[in-house]
């Protein structure tokens, strides 16, 4: 998505540790209109997909996943919960998820309620990089007997093994822009 | 706003311990089009602030706030961020808010670059209690030496004392529902 990648280019911080920060439209501030625009484009992408729900993480992720479910005919949005205890319960799917960029590991969770084998799920989630999170939220669709339709990604490290390795397992992965480069010293980001 | 008190006395399942549940539509699973018709409210009832900034705190906070931006020509939505470690530094404003429902403390920040003095902001949360987050958000807007225009909340428990505090301090807050009681056992909600 092109206008996306000018977004990155213009606002986005390259940091070192292989960090970017786009905190000026996704990640703290928050670009309704430009969620909006993303949402839309989310829906071109996976229309062929019979989406009667979608699936995110907090807390970044559910701004995007808000704004695409409007494209969807207002499909439920279900976001999965990062627990700080152990909260495992007959009521609860569970699994567990990295975080790259707060290096510690969270048990994320859904209650049973709003997943099931009747689900057809869309995955939004802001960036993509080892691809723990967008496993975890498979995990637990997968629990629910639901179906995994798509994942749609904001931005993408395309250096990173998360999207190979989710491509490989045959879902349909879209991300609306892939970075095959970043520089921290220069502040370059290339793209795909 | 009578079609949210008919969803919370049709959907909301009241616990032990003061515990309102609305996974359904609010909480966990988020209901769009629901969300989209209480963010058309908050800009009937704050439409003669000049509000250019919602802030909210994650990760609850995050679907309404953007639902509610839409209507206010989509100005852009801040989150606060829950941060773990005691995050203090020169580039963030801080403040520290007790949880009612996680029954914790957590240390709030916001970056300065996304709130400053030229700012109108309407806080927008899920629920309002003893009022400790909402506080914690005035605090924060004080810190930038922005301007509070106005507190919408979606749900205020209105035994609890928050409420009556921050209209005291002479903000101009409004609660789409506000509960005066409620019963665990016979799973009873009165509105007030």
């Amino acid at each position: 998505m092109k206008a996306l990648e000018e977004k990155i280019i213009r606002e986005g911080i390259v940091k070192k540790g292989n960090i970017l920060k786009v905190d000026s439209f996704l990640n703290h501030q928050i670009d309704v209109a430009f969620l909006d625009e993303m949402g839309k484009e989310f829906q071109t992408l996976f229309q062929k997909h019979p989406i009667n729900k979608i699936l995110t993480i907090e807390a970044s992720g559910i701004g995007v996943a808000v704004m695409t479910a409007r494209h969807f005919q207002n499909v439920p949005v279900v976001f999965a919960k990062k627990s700080k205890s152990s909260n495992i319960s007959d009521e609860l799917y569970h699994t567990t998820v990295e975080s790259f960029t707060h290096q510690n590991t969270n048990d994320v969770v859904i209650s049973k309620q709003y997943l099931n084998e009747n689900d057809h799920v869309l995955i939004i989630d802001d960036f993509l990089a080892n691809g723990c999170a967008v496993l975890g939220l498979i995990d637990l669709i997968h629990q629910a007997g639901a179906t995994v339709e798509g994942i749609g990604i904001v931005i993408e490290k395309g250096y990173q093994s998360g999207g190979k390795t989710i491509r490989k397992l045959g879902y349909h992965l879209e991300s609306l822009a892939i970075i095959d480069q970043m520089d921290d010293e220069k502040g370059e980001i290339v793209f795909r």
